[in-house]
């Protein structure tokens, strides 16, 4: 998707080890007309799906699933990482590791809103090295219900997790593929 | 507002301990299409004051502070609640107590996307003992930005924080107030 490539060229910033910051617009400063067009393009891409539901994983994918939400006319759920007193008894659980806080937590969802009838898409801002989507993966799987697919702002295609999880034979819908990057600010796009 | 008040009394639950559970529709489960009444409202109380950030806390702000951006036509930053290695730096600072988690944790936003010039309207969730507003408040101070106000979706105004944030001179405009609640499923609205 050229808007969201060019915007990451525009205001992305590449820093030592393998680190692409969008937090400008994307995962701490939100622009939300900018959410607005990836969220149509998430609909033109499963539309014609029938989602029931869109799943993602607190917090950075929270923004960007409530308003492709919009587009489908369905719930979002998004995954949390800790169990709150809030949330007690039957959940899903799943692991992921996390690159960026480098440690291993638990996810989990509530029984009574993932269901075995349900078509799932799921949205996050980042893809790299796959641990949170397949996490979310696992919870689908877990209650029974039909992934359709993922819907993924920004994949470090150089980094493992697309190709993983697109031969278990996942629908990965990516909107910007980042082949390569360095810190002096070259970006070059699949 | 009627349609949150109903919306609570149908699908809320409440636990001992003082906890209303609204995770089927605002803060694990997301009713986008509620979330989108709720930001009308925003817009409506807070429409004339030339807001020109919305700053939110994770994880659960972030979808309404998201779907009222799009009625302000401004950009949502969410504070973040753990300091990774994707913000580095020239933060603000400040501490939030958590009643659902039993614990204090600094909260971060970057300096570069809080500016003196902003006018900055706080979005969340709930508002029960203040914590999470206070650490925001302080957050907008640090900045030397102008605070418009709070837009709440839920106050427990039987818990201190709406009074002593008010006492503060800071204009709080909470959705749905609720005067009393008890286990037995009874709730009553300001």
């Amino acid at each position: 998707m050229k808007l969201l490539e060019e915007r990451i060229r525009k205001d992305g910033k590449i820093k030592s080890g393998d680190v692409l910051k969008v937090d400008s617009f994307l995962n701490h400063q939100i622009d939300v007309e900018l959410l607005e067009e990836l969220g149509k393009e998430f609909y033109r891409l499963f539309g014609q799906e029938g989602i029931t539901k869109i799943l993602t994983i607190e917090a950075s994918g929270i923004g960007v699933a409530c308003i492709t939400a919009r587009y489908f006319g369905c719930p979002v759920i998004f995954a949390k990482k800790n169990k709150t007193k809030n949330i007690a008894g039957d959940v899903y659980t799943s692991k992921v590791e996390s690159f960026t806080h480098g440690r291993v937590y638990d996810i989990i969802v509530s029984r009574e809103f993932l269901l075995p009838g349900d078509r799932v898409l799921l949205i996050d801002d980042f893809l790299a090295n796959g641990s949170a989507l397949m996490g979310l993966i696992e919870l689908v799987r877990s209650a029974g219900a039909t992934l359709v697919g993922a819907g993924i702002c920004v994949e470090k295609a150089f980094q493992p997790g697309g190709k993983m999880i697109r031969d278990m034979g996942v629908r990965v819908e990516s909107l910007a593929r980042v082949a390569s990057m360095s810190e002096d600010g070259s970006i070059e796009f699949c």
